[in-house]
């Protein structure tokens, strides 16, 4: 079904990975929502262009025409023009789904997950903007997937400069979406779409050409709004003076380091109106780049892999689902997830030290026959603390059936519970690591309790 | 389309409920899977009896049939027997589709969240299933919904008294499926039933009556044991002993003051071959009664509303979807978590305490013009020291609107530069409730933000 199941330690991962990003939109302050997994069929209808073949439409078994979610944008929308919400800082992760061929080694899969921070509201300009890319900052810093590069670029400056290039007003378009390949391909062969199959003038491919070579900083803003030809575009103007108010930003937050002005990055979609921005991760190894056997070029996945967050400013999209065509301006971010995910699994796999798929901090365990009883007991105590605890489903398993448990599911201690320790008042909690036991007094609840979750606190964390 | 979206505040009293039942999964040491939302058409066909015809399926668009999953419990047994697990402690929080009838303003959509937990394993009886129900009475007593029961029966000690009450083996399944309708019939409803539809004799149908009135505890289960028609079942005695079994260690487990065994209980699902349980709030107010306007009886939803969680042992079911048709014993519990959603909200509605839906600690604000720049810096600062802070998108909002926004978020501080106080190189940090102020050093920033960390754990508590 192009589809996967998720096992203990898959999970594990997982949840640290959201961890690490719910804890990164939180501390910006957004809110989340949630809308179904499936909308209206007409909801989805021209949203995606010739990507619509990929969406998933339910059985007509009688009530409206309903389709499975493509992305996470158009549903938050849709959402925000049937509530009439006009300010809103929302997070959503969930998964969407696409009718693409599945490429499941290389991670792509037909369900998959989105995490999606967006701004909406009438605000100044590029300040939203600019939280966005220091966004997408802070999550790859933490996430510690490597060295990463934050591209940005502007659609006003694509299409300014398509029309200072001598491009057709009706084939910005199009040449975009081959603009857009050229994270793929050689220019040669971008170049040779434009002019072959495109029709596009030789000359004005050239120009185009000179152009999305460049990449630079505020400095090339500056550099190209001063460009006689560039300079010509009302458009590609109010573009570079964007792109350098956002860079005044973004020195702010401190986060230039990683961001670039690449005029090559063109982001397939149709609905950006603005600013739009692509992080890769430019570490060697971690994403390989294989060829295509049959013709020597790379191939679209092997490529493309790097890309582990984009986005940018869509300010028409909420405007097509209210009645009167109210707009309301948004910027947002989706971080690449099921990318970082595969990165993480391949980073555990190759560390020595093993994920646990549990929390469990204690283990109650019996050295001798007949104490299930005294151990149910003991682990009420313990669940009723708030302490996270394991006993074995058998009246009378074996210690070391039991031990090998703790080691198997890394559970740091052990609580055995022994025929001597019952009379004397104590139970006996051994470090499984160092085989390092201390004496717990139990007969009085209160302080066995206490000294008990210290000794859970201290050891789970040391062990 | 039957389903709803979830905004802000339902989202942040959903993650409240999540957070309290996971946290309860987890310190019984439970891992995590996860399954797609679409299962293929034939993995669900012949699990859920009549109400098949409520699966949503995929439109055919090439490939294999697919159906949205119905529950969780069925994808649960066809990835143990795909991966060939025969142990695991596993919980499972995600949507399930049903084309039911929704009728929304009593909280029931065609999508909804089901919460389960189940242990798969061959172990010594009772024990898991004990854990089961400690775990009902944690979350329920944690959650705060206010008083509960927890029903107990087994399907054996069922079949066991139907047979010895004279019901003929081809009609347990039927009959059972009318018991199940006593918590919403009245016994006339239900006899009637049995004798006039399902053509049960009325002697057959008074001994029935006799047995599912009967409530109790251990005790109860050791007098059906002395029974003298009961106990002629070898079915019926197995399952009185393990109820017995169950009883004592719910006794260790401390949660036998909300455990009743309850020959009434029937519940619906076919694949239950063991104990089986439902818990229901009984404390008037959260679940009212309405009665059904046309006939006087309470509708169906009304009465049903107040059961907040169910579940059983299935030892058959993961054979099912294994070749060899190897057995892997289950048993579970799902919370129904709707339910418990929709009367968090009430209670939310009913407070006079605002839910907050960020957790920003502290506004960035300015009082005079033309300090962007410095918040900004400040931010920054703020959020590379992990601390939740907002700033308006503008260039010079009024302090006023600066202030308003936290009164309607909650936010519990604000941090408010100014001329001044740049001068003198301090920001002052207000207590939005308390209008109460500090000063703060900020030229060397490692002072400024241990002390700035510590205001914001310290107030925000406090706040």
């Amino acid at each position: 079904t192009g589809t996967r199941d998720y096992n203990p330690k898959q999970m594990a991962i997982r949840e640290k990975v959201f961890n690490t990003i719910i804890g990164c939109f939180k501390r910006h302050g957004a809110e989340t929502i949630d809308t179904p997994v499936f909308e209206l069929k007409e909801t989805l209808t021209g949203k995606y262009g010739e990507d619509s073949k990929l969406i998933y439409d339910l059985k007509d078994q009688g009530g409206e025409l309903l389709s499975l979610r493509y992305d996470l944008t158009v549903p938050f929308a849709r959402y925000l023009a049937m509530n009439k919400i006009t300010n809103i800082k929302r997070y959503h992760i969930a998964k969407v789904y696409r009718r693409d061929n599945p490429a499941m080694t290389r991670g792509r899969y037909r369900e998959f997950y989105q995490c999606d921070f967006d701004i909406a509201g009438q605000y100044d300009a590029m300040i939203p903007d600019a939280e966005c890319l220091k966004i997408v900052h802070e999550i790859l810093s933490e996430l510690d997937l490597g060295d990463f590069r934050i591209k940005v670029n502007d659609r006003r400056i694509l299409d300014g400069m398509f029309a200072v290039c001598g491009v057709p007003d009706d084939k910005f378009r199009t040449i975009c979406s081959t603009v857009d390949k050229l994270d793929k391909l050689p220019w040669e062969e971008v170049k040779k779409e434009m002019v072959n199959e495109k029709g596009l003038s030789e000359e004005a491919a050239d120009q185009i050409g000179e152009y999305v070579s460049m990449q630079g900083g505020m400095d090339l803003a500056e550099r190209l709004l001063q460009d006689q030809k560039m300079s010509q575009s009302k458009q590609a103007c109010a573009g570079l003076s964007d792109i350098k108010l956002l860079f005044s930003y973004l020195q702010l937050f401190q986060v230039t380091d990683k961001v670039v002005f690449d005029l090559s990055l063109a982001r397939g979609l149709d609905y950006y109106t603005g600013i739009i921005y692509e992080a890769v991760l430019t570490q060697a190894g971690v994403a390989p780049v294989t060829t295509d056997a049959q013709n020597g070029a790379p191939s679209e996945e092997s490529v493309s892999v790097g890309s582990v967050a984009g986005g940018g400013r869509y300010d028409g999209l909420v405007g097509m689902f209210d009645p009167k065509g109210r707009k309301v301006p948004c910027v947002g971010v989706s971080i690449g997830i099921e990318r970082v995910f595969s990165i993480m699994e391949q980073k555990a796999e190759a560390s020595a030290e093993k994920v646990r798929t549990t929390e469990v901090q204690v283990m109650v365990a019996s050295a001798q026959k007949n104490l299930l009883e005294e151990k149910l007991k003991l682990i009420t105590e313990l669940w009723n603390a708030g302490i996270k605890a394991e006993v074995m489903y058998k009246k009378n398993p074996k210690l070391l059936s039991q031990l090998q448990h703790c080691e198997e599911s890394g559970i740091p201690l052990v609580a055995i519970l022994g025929e001597q320790e019952l009379k004397d008042g104590v139970v006996k909690l051994r470090v499984v690591a160092t085989r390092e036991e201390v004496q717990l007094i139990h007969n009085t609840h209160t302080v066995s309790l206490r000294r008990f979750k210290c000794g859970c606190n201290e050891k789970s964390r040391g062990g």
